[in-house]
C-alpha cells in the first residue's frame, strides 16, 4: 500500500475555528490572530478530507514497521524529514480489558518521536539549517535524534538540574547541549530563533502552544489503536502540555469525521496532583497565569502552564482531567513492572488515573509514554551482595518468600 | 491471520543431526550423548516443517504488534507463556543498502525479549514455579520481564561488578537479584536448580549450550527482514555466545528448506578484538578451553567461551568470523548515532564489522541488539553549563561550529 502525500491545506486557529492560514510557514508562537497577553492559541493543521481514502484504515495490507509516520501520510503535515521507524506500537493488554499502549517502542524511547518526525519535517520544509529545542528530557534528544537523521544542527537548551543520563543521551545524537537555568530557557530560544534562524520546536508562548505541525504526529496513536482494537471506551493519557491527549484525540475524531469509526472515546487527562494547571484551567474556565507545582518524581509532567489543547481535547471528548498523586503513580508503574512493562513514573500517570476512577464496560487503553530507564532513581543500587555460598543464598531466597 | 499451534516436534542434537529426543523435557544441560567433559554440544528444536503453511510468509495480513512471536507460532515452541509484543522491529536504512535491525524497540529493549518469550514458556510448560538466570544485563532484565508477565518468581544471579541501572531494570520487574563473584555463578546456579526446582534460562555447560528453545526466537528475525526486504546478501551479527548468531540463521535456512526463499545469506559473527572465542574456534577448528579476554567497552559481547551453535551457523552459510575493536566499534555507534539510532557499544559491533569489511552488492542488515542507555559509561555528564547570556551562548556556538 502506497499512501501517497499529505492532503495537508492550510493551519487551522484553536482560538477561532474561523480563521485560517497557509500551510508554510508553521505558525511557530501560536495564533497571531486570537492570542492575547495572557492566553496563545495554538493552530492544528487543516486537510482536503474528502480525497482521503477510507482503505487507510480497513484494508490489511503489509505494514513495514520502518515506514513508521509514511504509513499515514495523507493525515500528516508532509514528512520532509527521513523517519526511524517511529510509532507502530503494540498494544499489550494487561487484564479485564485494559490496554497499555507502549510507546516506549519508538526510536528514542518515548512518544514524543511521533510529533519529531513532523517538526524536524517542518524544519526541513522551511529550508532551516537546524532546530532548537528546550528540554532536559524526552523532547530534546527525541528532536536531536530526528535532526540528526536529516542532517540538520541541533541546539538544546537544557537545565541545570537535567539528569546526566540524559546529557548523554543528547550528547550521542551531536546535539549542542547548553545547561542554564530554566528562566533563561525562552528568552534565549527566541533569540536562538530570531537571530541564527534555528526553527523552535519546543513552546515560546505564555500559555503552552508548541509548534502547530507536532500534535499532528500524535493523531497515529489513535489509528493504531483503532485498527488493532476499535473505538475504545476511553484512553488516559499522561499529560503535561496537553499535546499528547490533543493529538491522541484529534486522530480518533478524523475517523468519525471520516466515517471510518462511528463514535470517539472519552479522553482522561492524567496530571500530578503536585501541579494539574489543565485541571485548574477547567475547573476556573479559563487558560491562566503559571501555577506553583510542587515536589513529583514525575519530572516529565510537571508543568505550571496549561496549553488550549487539552481543554479541547477533554470539552469535546466528554473526558475529564484528571490528577494522580506519586503514591499512585507508583503504585501503578509497580503494577505494570509485574505485567513485564517497566515504565517511567510520569508514563504510570495513566494507569493510575484509570485505577483512581474504577472500571468501564468495554476497552480501555492507557498510553504510557517512555520507559523506565528514564527516571532520576535509576542508577541508585538497590540489591545487596550475598556471600556465595548456599546457606547465605538460601537465606536470601528465604526473605524474599521462597521456599528454600 | 491465524496461525495457529507450533508445529515443534522435538529436539535434535547439533553435536550429531541423526539423534533426536522428545520435545519435553526442555535439555537445559546440553546434548547428553555427544557432549563431552571439554566439549558441550547444544539442541535445537526440529518441526513438522511439512505442515507449515507457507502463505505464513508471504500472505499480506494485517500484523497486530501486540502479537509479538504469536505470529510465527507455527515455527516455534509452545508459546505457553505470555507475550510483551517481542519482536517486529524496524529496518532503518542508514544509506548505501545498509539497513540496521533496530532490536531496542523490543520489551526490554533488547532482541534478548524473542529468547526469553520461548525460554519462560518452556518453565511454564513444565510446570516451573520459578526461573534463575546468571546475567547481569540484557539476558537476566529481559528473563525477569517475562517471568513477570508469567507470575514465575525469578532468580538473577548478577555480578559484583553489575551497572546500577542494570540493578534497578532487574528490581524494577520483581526480581531477586543476588550479586555474587562472577566465578561462582554457574555452581550456584546449578543448586538453585537442583535444590528448588527453578528452570534455567541461562548456560549451565562448559561450552555454551544455553536454552534448547531460546534461539528459536531469534528465528523471528530473519522472518521480519525476509517479508520487508527479502532475503539479503549478508547479516552482520554482534556475537557473545552466538544464540543470536545462529538463530538468525536458522530462520533463513528454515526459509529456503520450505521453498520460501531461493538463497541464504552469508552470517558474520561480530566478536570484540579484546576476546573473540567463536574467531579462535573457528582457526582451530575446535571449541574449546576459555580464553582470556582483554578490557574492552563491549560487556554484553565479552564472552570467553564460544558454542557450538556459532560455528554451524559460520560454516553453514559461508560466512566469516569477524573481530572488531572497540575503537571500530565506537566509530560505528557513533555513526549510528548521527543516523538518529543510539545503540550500546556492544550493539555496534555488528557495523563495525561490515565497515571493515568493506561494500556488498546487495542489501546488507546490521542487527543491533540493544539502546545506548545500556552503556556504563551513561550518566557521566558531559556538557558544562553555560552563562545565560547571549554573549556566552553564542560562544559556545561557535565553538560547536556554528556561524553564530
Amino acid at each position: 500500500m502506497t499512501p501517497g502525500d499529505s492532503l495537508a491545506n492550510g493551519q487551522r486557529s484553536l482560538g477561532d475555528p474561523d480563521i485560517g492560514y497557509p500551510l508554510w510557514p508553521p505558525l511557530t508562537s501560536g495564533c497571531p490572530r486570537t492570542s492575547t497577553d495572557e492566553v496563545a492559541y495554538p493552530l492544528e493543521v487543516d486537510y482536503t478530507y474528502e480525497k482521503v481514502d477510507r482503505a487507510l484504515f480497513t484494508r490489511p495490507g503489509h505494514v513495514n514497521r520502518g515506514d513508521g509516520h509514511d504509513r499515514w501520510a495523507p493525515l500528516l503535515p508532509p514528512l520532509s524529514a527521513p523517519g526511524l521507524g517511529e510509532g507502530g506500537t503494540p498494544l499489550v493488554e494487561i487484564g479485564d480489558g485494559v490496554f497499555i499502549k507502549d510507546e516506549s517502542r519508538n526510536p528514542t524511547w518515548s512518544h514524543k518521536d511521533r510529533l519529531n518526525r513532523c517538526t524536524v519535517s517542518a524544519a526541513v520544509g522551511v529550508g532551516a539549517e537546524g532546530i532548537v529545542v528546550a528540554s532536559s528530557g524526552n523532547h530534546g534528544a527525541s528532536a536531536a535524534a530526528y535532526a540528526a537523521r536529516a542532517g540538520l544542527r541541533c541546539v538544546v537548551l537544557g537545565s541545570d538540574s537535567m539528569p546526566p543520563a540524559v546529557d548523554s543521551f543528547l550528547n550521542a545524537y551531536g546535539a549542542v547541549v547548553l545547561p542554564v537555568p530554566q528562566e533563561d530557557r525562552w528568552p534565549l530560544m527566541r533569540r536562538l530563533v530570531d537571530r541564527l534562524g534555528l526553527h523552535p520546536v519546543s513552546n515560546l508562548t505564555v500559555t503552552h502552544t508548541g509548534h502547530p505541525f507536532g500534535p499532528e504526529g500524535y493523531k497515529t496513536i489513535a489509528y493504531e489503536v483503532f485498527t488493532e482494537l476499535g473505538v475504545p471506551r476511553a484512553v488516559f493519557v499522561p499529560t503535561g502540555y496537553g499535546e499528547l491527549l490533543y493529538g491522541v484525540w484529534k486522530g480518533f475524531a478524523e475517523l468519525k469525521r471520516l466515517g471510518v469509526a462511528e463514535r470517539t472515546p472519552r479522553m482522561f487527562s492524567c496530571e500530578p496532583a503536585a501541579g494539574g494547571p489543565l485541571a485548574a484551567s477547567l475547573r476556573s474556565g479559563r487558560l491562566g497565569a503559571p501555577i506553583e507545582v510542587g515536589p513529583t518524581s514525575a519530572y516529565a509532567i510537571d508543568c505550571s502552564v496549561a496549553g488550549h489543547r487539552g481543554v479541547v481535547a477533554i470539552r469535546e471528548s466528554g473526558g475529564q482531567a484528571l490528577l494522580v498523586s506519586d503514591e499512585e503513580m507508583l503504585s501503578a508503574q509497580s503494577e505494570m513492572a509485574r505485567q513485564g512493562l517497566w515504565a517511567e513514573v510520569s508514563s504510570a500517570a495513566a494507569l493510575a488515573g484509570l485505577r483512581g476512577l474504577g472500571g468501564f464496560d468495554g476497552p480501555v487503553v492507557c498510553v504510557s509514554t517512555s520507559s523506565g530507564f528514564k527516571d532520576l532513581a535509576v542508577g541508585s543500587r538497590r540489591s545487596e551482595p550475598v556471600e556465595p555460598t548456599w546457606e547465605a543464598v538460601a537465606g536470601r531466597l528465604r526473605k524474599a518468600g521462597f521456599p528454600a
